[in-house]
């Protein structure tokens, strides 16, 4: 009996997630149900995107991940079920499967369209209950993802911002913002990883603010002081040790991040 | 082995709901313990019995409850236990239970008090843990609800405003904001059956402000718009496509729902 | 298959604590995960020493417990793993162990320095992920602590206040403030054991304040009125009947308690 994970922006005051798991468990007893988050910001599908790739890398193959921001929710978009790298996850097409996509291999990809697998009624503005849950209790107890509904090449995607390399600089922007105040950016350490290896001398921007070389962990500066590193995501990071680097920069808009 | 749920005003950053898990734990290390919510306002009675009545109908049939929100801890008020289509729900008798026992079939009801099934010592101050807990995990491990105390016929329930009818007026009011904004009205879906049938013409009104037909979903409306429909708790529901009901309208006091 | 919680600043709306259960599922799938709390005040290790300590107690034997609040990650500070009454404790030794070691029995103690039960790569900011979780894991399968590298006598500590006696007063201090707004000093029931069997009428006061004497539940006093008690916790606490403590009292600064 397999893993399922839940990752919405239901948050976690209402009766929404657990009534997700009340279906889940009524077809599928003995399945573990794990909360990726459900602190998604409402509608926000772009942040979805991003802890659902970093999320589920690290689960066994085999387990099923239910996506849910879903702002179209009983319009006509589809809903999708993708196995990504082993991993499989169910979501609505519209963008969430966007940075999976990007990152991660695609082995097979479906719509979601089979009524039998669903609740017997579907209301308009609850679909994690009436369709995701029970599709991804059958998926848990072992339906194949073809049974679900028609075979699709793609899911819908957003543009993504992509780092650009000219001269000796690389250009990129920060993606994400974690709790801690780190700021999370689209520079992948395999686009510095020979200058790394040689201990060739990078320096990092902020916007103007110089933040220094590639540290190894907090602690290589002193408390309250910026830096920047490879963070647990594989790419550059900004922080400050014990403090919010988001806090420290005034981050109110979408910064650039430069490596020189 | 079963499921146990539990709902309380505890919140997730103090070590109390983990110390019931333990207790459950100890006693039923097989039973699978999932959070309905800990985000319940603090002391608000109405507000958990809201959420327990939308949550416990998914769950399997034999599923224990267990809702603590009881601000007379330690006082005479008594506990309960009750089987309700089949759930069963542990509670302080205290109101938690009004809206579950107005919607559901009451199977038994009995008091909680004897006290080999609490923990040996029982504080004055945490029966989440001294008492709902050991008593939940042997219920979900087989003990049969008439082991607990004696039988009792109704528990006591709030007072809770209906909806009223007057010629072609249903007059009901706000139950419940949840985290997108959404108003959850009393009006249920059933009160307007008919009418949605003939596909007769209703209006929804919010005090003075007409949010128009009763719609399917939100993509019906504009972004940013206004809409009423049938929320997934199966009543009428004031919804923003997109955004939140509760700060385009300023509810800031229980609004008057009309449908006419 | 054994029990692992999991306890850290990490909050819940980032994909951290996700990745550690699912690099624990890849090592121990049928292993319970349980959540004491993600919502420590980042990098406040006393506030998670105290939660740790008040959590664990109640857990069956053997279960595997890891805290990270762990604000030198990636430093030279060493892990530990402890068994403490029977409780398995894995935890960075940065003073986080302070309050279960003054507590609790210590049966062994090790430094976590053996490789091969990492992750095969190690970042220099997520040991949470890296080293805690596949640990734990190992751990929650049977793994014995003596594997993991050498014995150690004692932890860092940090200094913790206690209580003073001097007469017939005892002084303390507030220890832990939670969410409900009750104070909990450190002044042990047991400290007061003798007077309160013996009836002996004791005064509570909070700086200057007097809260009248050690009352058995909330309900002793009128709503909204101040009181003290024996917590669940076993010390005295510091309450409001239905309303917060912490906000009648202005507690900015960690007041003094005494008892008289």
């Amino acid at each position: 009996m397999g893993i399922i994970t839940l990752l919405t922006d239901f948050g976690t005051r209402d009766h929404y997630v657990a009534s997700m798991k009340g279906v889940i468990y009524c077809k599928a007893p003995r399945a573990t149900v794990v909360d990726i988050t459900h602190e998604i910001s409402a509608h926000n599908i772009i942040e979805a995107a991003f802890v659902l790739r970093h999320s589920i890398v690290w689960y066994p193959t085999g387990t099923v991940h239910v996506a849910v921001v879903d702002p179209g929710v009983g319009s006509s978009r589809r809903i999708l079920v993708g196995r990504y790298d082993g991993q499989i996850v169910l979501a609505p097409d519209n963008g969430l499967l966007s940075i999976v996509h990007r990152d991660l291999q695609l082995d097979e990809l479906y719509v979601v369209e089979q009524e039998r697998y669903f609740l017997p009624h579907v209301s308009g503005t609850f679909h994690g209950r009436d369709i995701f849950a029970p599709v991804a209790a059958h998926l848990a107890t072992g339906l194949r993802l073809s049974m679900l509904g028609g075979r699709v090449g793609e899911p819908n995607v957003l543009p993504l911002a992509s780092p650009k390399q000219s001269g000796d600089e690389i250009r990129g922007c920060v993606l994400y913002i974690d709790r801690f105040g780190n700021l999370i950016t689209n520079i992948g350490a395999s686009m510095i990883a020979n200058e790394l290896r040689r201990g060739e001398s990078l320096v990092v921007y902020v916007g103007e603010k110089n933040v220094g070389p590639i540290r190894n962990s907090y602690g290589d500066v002193g408390q309250g002081e910026l830096l920047a590193l490879i963070g647990s995501s594989g790419t550059v990071e900004i922080s400050v040790n014990t403090g919010r680097a988001s806090d420290f920069l005034c981050v109110d808009v979408q910064p650039e991040v430069i490596v020189r």
